[in-house]
């Protein structure tokens, strides 16, 4: 059997690093981690860090401003995966330089995305500058010939579905919804661990060498008409249904501050628009996770839903 | 009477650069305005477009990273105001750069800020690296010897009032209000306006130079128990409040995904915390707003909320 190939997560103990660190360890691949010592010795992410021991991951010190480190910590692995923050998205043409300069020519870079697709989107702004940032981060991997995937992972179930996408909720509605748009847009709810399985599974999948991994297993695509009926099945409840239409959430993005106006926009993109769904996968660009891996026991919608009754 | 100093401001079609701009234009200063040709034929903008051709401001085609756009506009002024979104804040540095080699000395830079006091603050992750990135602007400004006034404008009023700072929320509460800590933390909200007004007159005020100008006039200055009692007493009704305990919050952070989680690390530190009021303002580091400028008549967080009774 051929070895695993080595894993670095730069960012790991962030919101979706640390389920990707965590399928990556369980798996059996050799896990390292990038952060900084202040990140590592964070009180908050105590609870992560020892999760990440008790699997046996290597904890590096470093970032991505510190190039030693970086350098360092890339020599020593076949795949590099980026679950960076929005702040330092921009500045991931550091890890492109310092792949480069490690001189492996087959490290596959994955860099931090985890979203929607950010080619094929009718994002205003201020979401459309965020998707911009990720696009050209995605062209100079093209242009320097580093071998990637992009993972398209779409909407994270785990946080969402809490909420049924209400922004600023705390638990899921049990007498008024609000719906952006005309609510029969097919979106896209993942669980944060299966979005960690399958990109571990395709990190040395020849099939998603420079595609883009899409992650959209069939039970997991609803408009958000079927989503609140599903949810109004659960609780035995019939919930008031607050349509706001387009030109509405355009008002409200125009009125709202950064990073209120931020969120607004992404929901637009993805409730109002249709985003995540408006396309087909083409073979040229992109492949399908739960297609790719039909032997993953992904959760479900409707499973993560009865969580919250 | 000496001629009017002349003020650019970049990125004045954002959302607190067209406050600013508007203050600008009011009061007779020749008022110019860089933004990118694609921002200036946004149809989405074009109220906002309109209503600057109306007051005389001169519309600039270009942005930060077109360095002769950048320099040609500010050669031809003695202030300029940076309103750049979150994306840019890092790249200020190209504005700090271009105001050296227009080798004007006199030139007075106000970065991108119109928030909390990014040195004084107890703020966790994520927002911590946003306050950061401006500090290490500031840290820049001062470092060239560039002539500058920081504004830490605190909470937009027109903003946060219209929900009483609940977010996600379209209108002020009229049952069940939840607050952030124990309610006891004094906290600043400014009408949009007024930080526009406040911030144009300390452009070319010696008292403003090298000074952070904090805007705390005294009718805005509430704890939000107060702000509640404030709402009940103009509804006639009592509110249920649900205090979050600061380990809930610090908990909601760490579940919650960027920008959910900025939203929230922002309301810890303004309202667990009083970040904007657990300090005095010393002369060695500032001025406040009111006190320089007694006439101004500015809206008061009570009269705010008559509009939403």
């Amino acid at each position: 059997m051929a070895e695993m190939s080595r894993v670095l997560v730069i960012g790991g103990a962030g919101y979706i690093g640390k389920f990707i660190v965590k399928a990556c360890a369980k798996s059996g691949h050799p896990t390292f981690v990038l952060e900084t010592e202040s990140t590592l010795s964070n009180p908050a992410n105590a609870e992560i860090i020892k999760g990440f021991k008790s699997l046996g991951v290597n904890l590096v010190h470093g970032d991505i401003y510190d190039q030693k480190s970086l350098l360092s910590a890339i020599k020593q692995v076949d795949v590099v995966i980026s679950t960076v923050g929005q702040a330092q998205l921009e500045d991931q043409d550091r890890i492109v330089a310092a792949i480069k300069a490690a001189g492996n020519i087959k490290v596959r870079f994955l860099p931090s995305e985890f979203g929607d697709d950010v080619d094929r989107n009718d994002a205003v702004e201020p979401a459309k500058i965020g998707y911009a940032i990720k696009a050209k981060i995605r062209r100079l991997v093209e242009a320097e010939g580093i071998p990637y995937t992009f993972v398209a992972s779409n909407s994270f179930g785990g946080f969402h579905l809490r909420t049924l996408a209400q922004p600023g909720a705390t638990a899921p509605p049990r007498d008024k919804v609000v719906i952006f748009g005309d609510g029969n847009k097919k979106t896209v709810f993942n669980k944060e661990d299966d979005i960690g399985t399958y990109t571990i599974k395709a990190v040395d999948d020849p099939r998603t060498l420079n595609k883009i991994l899409f992650i959209k297993p069939p039970a997991n695509i609803y408009t958000m008409n079927e989503l609140v009926s599903l949810w109004e099945r659960k609780i035995g409840k019939t919930l008031e249904r607050v349509y706001v239409p387009e030109e509405q959430v355009l008002k409200k993005i125009q009125e709202a501050v950064v990073p209120h106006s931020v969120i607004l926009s992404l929901y637009h993109s993805i409730f109002v628009k249709g985003d995540q769904t408006n396309f087909e996968i083409e073979p040229s660009f992109g492949v399908e996770a739960s297609k790719l891996y039909p032997d993953v026991k992904y959760m479900t919608v409707d499973q993560c839903l009865d969580q919250y009754v």
